[in-house]
């Protein structure tokens, strides 16, 4: 039988932890081809390089396979893959692990989860996955065998159309399970730390408190907070539809 | 009566005539202060700086009144003018005039609407204008009324929890009028561009075709070909709750 071909991105650059760890576990189950940011990219949302060309080189992390380094947003690396170097759509778009969390509202500024969106846009089944700790030695080992099996069980079911993973793990070696959910309504309360540098000028850091307002049991935060795995399906028509006939009066 | 108050930003950088053009309406209807991008920013998406520090500094573009010009994204931007600059939160945040559209799946990797989106994050009527011309000669003259319209109806009435408004305006002298809509099942079929630069290596342009599958007439691409500025109540859930009940087999 043929194996799955599985495209594998992040949004921390190509040498970071959970990407090499993500490419051992898809190398177990497809063949893989890696296109990944040169550099780290977090923060950097559904961004997409337009105004200045884009560099796609090949490398050798491991010193054994070819892979690809791209001067762009994760993003850019799922279009530069699919319309560069694949001849058909990959069977699988894995992005990850990312070092910190995309739960909830950080899914909205996350390089990670925006290349599974931009998989799910081409029609490709995509799943995000970040583990909660930004550490460079953060431990994937007690995840490894749910994320082996949610990407098994997408690579046999597929997705719901115009549908991708989130995908999010606790920092704990004692998983009670997966669940699926929904996104929680939490949100920042920013900050900005104010300091001068040594010619005298202002300039700011951003900071913040994570706020979770949302008692739901059937949110991601709640799940991650007991243990779980989350998985929340995320969408990109951005449209609330419930708010169309509220809004009416501005016709004219 | 006190003036309200407008914040206003954009992705096209503070020196855009689509953000002169929003800052000469903006004044007729309330107080208004500008923090915007220092640099063109398009396609930057819900991008956020977290790496580096951030620069904001005062400017004067019409050499009578203070502004703001921020180092940063749009979403920096409304971030740093929420938590820095402003003692309430302001009444109604206005972003663009974005040079170019930012309907349906564009929306998904635009500025301008994510400093609209961020704003309703922090519980901020907030609208993004975009007009259907890239040319910073753009003539805006024919959706004056309109746009001034609807920021004076959203001041009045408020919009619906968690709902920022994505209005894109059609490039004619002969509008129809404003629709409520929802956002088009419309994608862009990549391609990328390949070159060589002086020394032999490769890079590539990103190029592609627009291409929209939804006959609906209820869309905001619809709207837009038959003359009318289109209005989309936008969200920030992204949470496919149809999919839940789908992808229940992937618990464990």
């Amino acid at each position: 039988m043929k194996k799955p071909l599985i495209l594998i991105t992040n949004d921390d650059g190509i040498a970071a932890p959970g990407i090499r760890y993500l490419i051992k576990l898809m190398r177990t189950i497809g063949d893989i081809i890696v296109v990944a940011p040169d550099k780290p990219q977090s923060g950097t949302g559904h961004a997409i390089t337009v105004a200045s060309p884009l560099r796609m080189e090949k490398v050798s992390v491991d010193g054994k396979h070819v892979e690809y380094s791209c001067s762009g947003t994760p993003v850019d690396c799922v279009k530069l893959a699919v319309t560069k170097l694949l001849f058909a759509k990959p069977d699988l778009l894995v992005s990850g692990i990312n070092h910190g969390s995309n739960s909830s509202i950080n899914l909205i500024y996350s390089g990670t989860m925006s290349a599974a969106v931009e998989g799910s846009i081409e029609s490709i089944p995509s799943i995000g996955f970040s583990i909660l700790d930004y550490s460079f030695d953060a431990d994937f080992l007690p995840a490894e065998k749910h994320i082996l099996s949610i990407a098994r069980k997408v690579l046999k079911n597929g997705l719901p159309e115009r549908t991708c993973l989130n995908v999010n793990i606790p920092a704990t070696n004692k998983l009670k399970g997966v669940k699926v959910c929904r996104q929680a309504h939490a949100y920042w309360a920013d900050g900005y730390e104010e300091r001068k540098d040594p010619h005298h000028h202002k300039y700011y850091w951003l900071t913040g408190e994570f706020i979770n307002d949302d008692k739901g049991k059937d949110t991601d935060e709640w799940a991650l907070k007991n243990g779980y795995i989350s998985v929340v399906p995320v969408q990109y028509d951005f449209t609330a539809h419930r708010a169309i006939p509220l809004i009416k009066h501005l016709e004219e």
